[in-house]
């Protein structure tokens, strides 16, 4: 009996807790301005998210195109009144964007095979919608279309995206599928489209498509609950010869059509108030694939059970985290862990094949294939809470990142994995971070000598993004390659996880050559400005220098002044330059509290003025680590007070409640771990500092099936500031911890207060002093 | 020892004949005027045909253009003296084309990434050459390119094309690989190309196209004999925005390209007298199939070893058929057999991986899958022909069908198979014919039932090109339905091969449906005019009516008077119709003799001149049996005359010596039967109508091992006609011979003479009296 208590134990609490963690979810934060968040069903990494199209913008190269483009990178904005009908495929939170695969909706009345615009809605297929007759929480989501009077209602499983339309009338749907609609949809981006009605009930298909994911197919199987009557296409492009004259009207009810603008619609007759559900399955493989995923995640039109189980899904994951506090900590917290749960995601067929980089299928033995990784955002803070609750998955990532480098022609790790393709957006190699930090916690299920030659190789490879450069020359020459100084940066500290990984694996030899390249970040150093600054390839500094600036200083998405801060293994040398700790704090506090104008403002990328703090640039990535830096400066409070204001002020459980795009989960790890009171300043340390927890109380469950525990005694709005830490009991006084004392369980007491406690940090337990 | 006895005389037999007749095949016959041959390399039914292409004509919708780029559809044009390179797949004979995939070319000098033009060479790639310095045999083909003293030679095994150049210089060899190019090669044509350096000598890569097959794919791996040095390419389209800042410099030495109109080049440094072997194998399925088709097929860079190897196949297949006679006979015998052996070809990786209809990969369980089924013309005498000489192939072929009905989202069977698409050219189920020929002749390897069923789902798919109206009236009408006379009469012929299926499957019912169906000519042909005329739905006939037009007159590639004798199935109607033996002869004779004037001439669909013979047109394939149906009057000297006309006339071992398209076969296979003294007028008959043989001798080897022989005693220029026969030293009084009666081995001997034999055949030995 006495053996089976810890379980009964767990069983009895997550009956407990799960019925309700879900409910704390909004869908909808991060829908309005610059989150880029959808509100549409997905389940946790799920292959399909199945989501509301507000506007269907086409990408141009006219001027101001961008800004519109933009805001459509999910596929939702909130302050839309109409939607274009419900596409199977969304990146979550990213800046650029592609995706939106098959976008259906059901319409009444004329056959509309185009979208209409949102200033004439009627021109089109698509239909008026209000918010108060839209709903959405984790696995479901449901809009009223006004204009055909049909309830529209969307729920998934990891492969197959459910739609259950409920006419109000007795009229007949035209379910229309626009096979070229589609996010960041320039013309040209359809390649090719192909449809077989099997039955009439099964329709299969792909679409292929020339994006940010250059050689691009995703494949689908779809079921309808009842039998089409009619149904048929048109072709958008110029008829193109084919070579032999008509044998059939191509247009209607012919079982076979292809081309690269095809619209197709399925009429059902339906009775007032009759369901019909449309159950669409995905694969990266072939329609073969996406039929089997089809049977085997959603065999019968079972609305309901999909939902439920998709419901159960997201209480299971979301309880890996428990935590107690206010509503809006608790919402934000929830929304946000939801938000981290959504990417990477699944890119595999329930059978183990996928489609590799090499446009080969591949059979996954013994791992789950992954895709949509963003690296250059969530190495920073979603992959290492990934080695605190997701370490099963972990494992498959890095297996899936290293499948990827077998399959890569050239030979190293994604830089942005994406759906069988690499997009390369944006800089750094920072897969290498991602499988060092896991490395070096102690995660398994790979092989981490294949892992250590694929960092070495993804490292050298002299052709990629003045890689070649930045190692004769110890930085990237401003001259030379963009985004020089980032690059600079970027790399050495990557170059710090390879050595990391290499000392590790007993590899001195590469143990050496990296802790040197490590250091490179101190050639960009330039005392004269105190700031990281672009260098030339005769060893000058770039002229043109604006540390306010973020356009054109060798910098990408931040300027010199955050960046300068972004040397996550040697915060110490950064203290060092500045002169010690208190010059240091002041130059942080600047920081903070200058007053960044508007031109500067505008020239920031990718976000708005919510996402930042004087000139913390909250809204993007490469900051993130920056309000932790305090504590390496011996002063904690500063931190405890700088996330309580960054948490309090940038982040709501409402559409606009996301300071900048959530980066497919970056944004939101960020809350996460600063809500549980500690930050991975740098991976790869095995080291979270401490800040200041927002929510009361929390539980980890681990899956070693432990549990480690966080209590804020005593906080509240005002008491944010931390008087004294105990881990099980014991006096804590180290500004950071270790991964393997979250790991051992145990509890952590954070007791609250009103006033920055006054206390002097020995220099041993500040963080960064022991690697 | 006398249980060995026959295999060793096999075993002797084949050793002197088969050192021998491959040599008597001149590929180039064809390669003039309309036969549409081409004179590259390939093996028996092989997946690759790898040939030279001396123009690129692109396809356009202006005036004129249809017989410019018609003259391309086999790639190669004899009166030309310009290479544009070599491509790795042709249609052989056909009329419509498609394919060339893969377009390669050692060039020297500066770098041309277009193929210039005929009137300026030198304004593109490619070179200047000449017949002087060209040659071909089976599996071999090699050309000088003047333009840059280059030898190239080709060769091939099944599924991999190997390129040899010699250089004569020391020079640089660019090897330009021209994605784009191809055969009816429109704009827009291209849909997809992706290509990959895997190393230094090795390319993989594949191409989508949108032509006569709609939704097609061909994948490649190329591997080169010695390293290369440098390469890259150009992408001839608009650039589109892929979304990412450029981080390579993509054109050159960058290992993964992807676009709509790449042309790659890559760069050898050649000493004078070096050679570069390049092996170049396909696969319908992936990259991965098609390198694992190079290592299997060719995995090493011996073009001698593949050379000696496809001339061995060739002699294997060639040797089915033994013959003897004059020189001219035995070019145009072996000529013919080989154009007989090239369609259908392999569509299946070695591993039996293949695309099937649906786009998915299938696994061929038991027989190897065919494409290229150009049936309209092949079910007459190709299929026939294989039913004697290639019994095991056409068990897979049939396979191959049966599998492409099961993928059909129609649930048809094919009317022409392409490359995993149904292209639908010509009109007919003629896929029935050919699988009810070698059912009834006893050829096994498919399921009967699935065939008889999948017959009768292909003849009832009532919204395929007029079945319904035909089921419905009894025939097609002509305001219902276009080419609706040809329709009728080749639908009545099909379905009695169903009723034949059936009859011997014991399936009563079907049995008596389609000999109902059967009878359907009965209801277009035209008492007033004595000809098949086309109908209206309302019964009455179509007003215009010119019997010697083709255009517009209900029928398609032939006339009323050509078509008017198309009822394989019973020839005794057309008799009595026409009032009996003589009139009929003399109407025949009248077809022969009769002037066509310039007009009708020119209106007579995809052949010239030299392929009519008065109103007879050779040139196309719906009066191939009319020459045997004077046999069928009891006159079977007037077929023994006109067979050795239309031989003597319209057959050349010669660049211009066929008479029109050889039509995968068809064109060549008459020959081959006529040439043997026998021709199949009705396939699903088991007969063969006897005519007058051009060889003195042939030894059929048929694969139950026995030997069926022919000889023409006395046989010269004036001893064509036929003045007895013995079967195995008795007489033999029919003007038939069945097809069991070969199948048993045996001699069959004629007696020739120079004046045709004055004998009253009995009404029992006449063709199609037993049926």
């Amino acid at each position: 009996m006495k053996k089976l208590l810890p379980a009964i134990m767990f069983s009895l609490c997550l009956t407990a807790f799960s019925q309700s963690v879900a409910d704390y979810v909004n869908p909808f934060t991060g829908t309005d301005h610059m989150g880029h968040t959808y509100p549409g069903a997905t389940v946790p990494f799920g292959m399909v998210q199945l989501s509301p199209d507000t506007d269907t913008v086409p990408y141009s190269t006219g001027a101001g195109y961008k800004k519109e483009v933009y805001a459509y990178c999910a596929g939702y904005q909130y302050s839309d009144n109409t939607i274009c009908g419900f596409s199977h495929t969304h990146f979550s939170g990213t800046g650029h964007s592609d995706l939106g695969d098959f976008l259906l909706i059901p319409t009444t009345g004329p056959l509309k095979l185009n979208p209409g615009t949102k200033d004439n809605p009627d021109s089109g297929y698509r239909s008026r919608f209000s918010h108060e007759r839209e709903s959405a929480s984790p696995g479901y989501y449901s809009v009223m279309l006004d204009d055909y009077g049909i309830l529209a209602e969307l729920t998934t499983t990891e492969r197959v995206g459910v739609h259950r339309y409920t006419s109000h009338n007795q009229d007949d749907i035209n379910l229309i599928l626009d096979m070229s609609a589609g996010i960041y949809n320039y013309p040209g981006k359809n390649t090719w489209q192909f449809i077989r009605v099997e039955n009439d009930t099964l329709v299969t298909g792909y679409r292929q498509t020339r994006g940010w994911a250059r050689t691009r197919t995703m494949y689908f199987a779809m079921a309808f609950s009842k039998p089409l009557v009619h149904y048929g296409h048109e072709n958008g492009e110029e008829i193109i010869y084919r070579g032999f004259y008509r044998k059939f009207n191509e247009k209607e009810d012919f079982p076979e059509m292809a081309g690269k603008d095809i619209t197709a619609w399925f009429r059902f007759r339906m009775q007032a108030g009759e369901q019909l559900t449309v159950r669409v399955a995905l694969s990266p493989v072939s329609t073969a694939g996406a039929l089997n995923n089809l049977q085997t995640e959603a065999p019968r039109p079972d609305f309901d059970l999909v939902r439920l189980q998709a419901h159960e899904r997201w209480n299971e994951e979301l309880s890996r985290i428990q935590v107690e506090g206010s509503l809006k900590v608790k919402q934000n917290f929830y929304t946000s862990l939801y938000h981290t749960f959504l990417s990477p995601t699944i890119y595999m067929d329930v059978d183990g094949k996928y489609r590799g980089l090499d446009q080969n299928i591949h059979q996954a033995e013994g791992f789950t294939n992954y895709s949509t990784f963003s690296l250059w955002d969530t190495y920073r803070a979603l992959h290492p809470l990934f080695t605190l609750v997701q370490q099963e998955r972990t494992s498959s990532m890095i297996r899936s990142m290293l499948a990827h480098r077998k399959q890569s022609v050239h030979g190293i790790l994604p830089v942005w994995s994406h759906h069988a393709n690499e997009n390369w957006c944006m800089t750094g190699y920072h897969a290498i971070p991602v499988i060092a930090d896991a490395y070096l916690k102690g995660i398994g299920g790979f092989d981490a000598a294949e892992a250590l030659e694929a960092m070495d190789a993804s490292a050298t490879y002299a052709g990629y993004d003045g890689i070649g450069e930045y190692m004769q020359y110890g930085y990237a020459p401003a001259d030379l390659t963009g985004n020089s100084a980032t690059k600079t940066l970027e790399y050495a500290y990557d170059d710090w996880c390879i050595a990391r990984t290499a000392e590790k694996a007993g590899q001195r030899g590469l143990t050496g050559i990296y802790h040197r390249r490590a250091r490179s970040f101190e050639n960009i150093y330039d005392r004269s400005t105190g700031f990281m600054r672009p260098r030339l390839s005769d060893g000058s500094w770039q002229k043109e220098f604006d540390p306010l600036k973020t356009e054109g200083q060798g910098f990408i998405e931040g300027n010199a002044w955050n960046y300068s801060l972004y040397v996550p293994h040697d915060p110490a040398q950064l203290i060092a330059w500045a002169g010690g700790s208190m010059p240091f704090v002041r130059h942080l506090d600047s920081l903070f509290t200058m007053k960044l104008d508007e031109k500067h403002i505008e020239d920031s990328e990718d976000i708005d003025k919510r996402g930042i703090i004087g000139n913390y640039v909250h809204g993007n990535e490469p900051s993130h680590h920056v309000p932790y830096l305090y504590s390496f400066a011996g002063a904690p409070a500063k931190t405890q007070e700088r996330v309580h204001q960054i948490m309090d002020a940038l982040y709501q459980p409402t559409p606009g409640g996301l300071p900048g795009n959530d980066d497919c989960g970056q944004m939101s790890a960020w809350y996460i771990f600063s809500a549980l009171g500690f930050y991975p300043v740098c991976p790869g340390s095995n080291e979270y500092v401490l800040g200041s927890p927002s929510v009361s109380r929390a539980e980890i469950r681990l899956e070693n099936g432990k549990t480690f525990a966080i209590q804020a005694k005593g906080l509240s709005e005002k008491n944010i500031f931390v008087k004294k830490i105990t881990l099980n009991g014991k006096p804590w006084s180290g500004l950071f911890i270790r991964h393997e004392d979250i790991m051992a369980g145990g509890e952590m007491v954070f007791e609250m207060s009103s006033k920055p406690a006054k206390i002097k940090v020995p220099e041993s337990d500040l963080p960064g002093r022991s690697f």
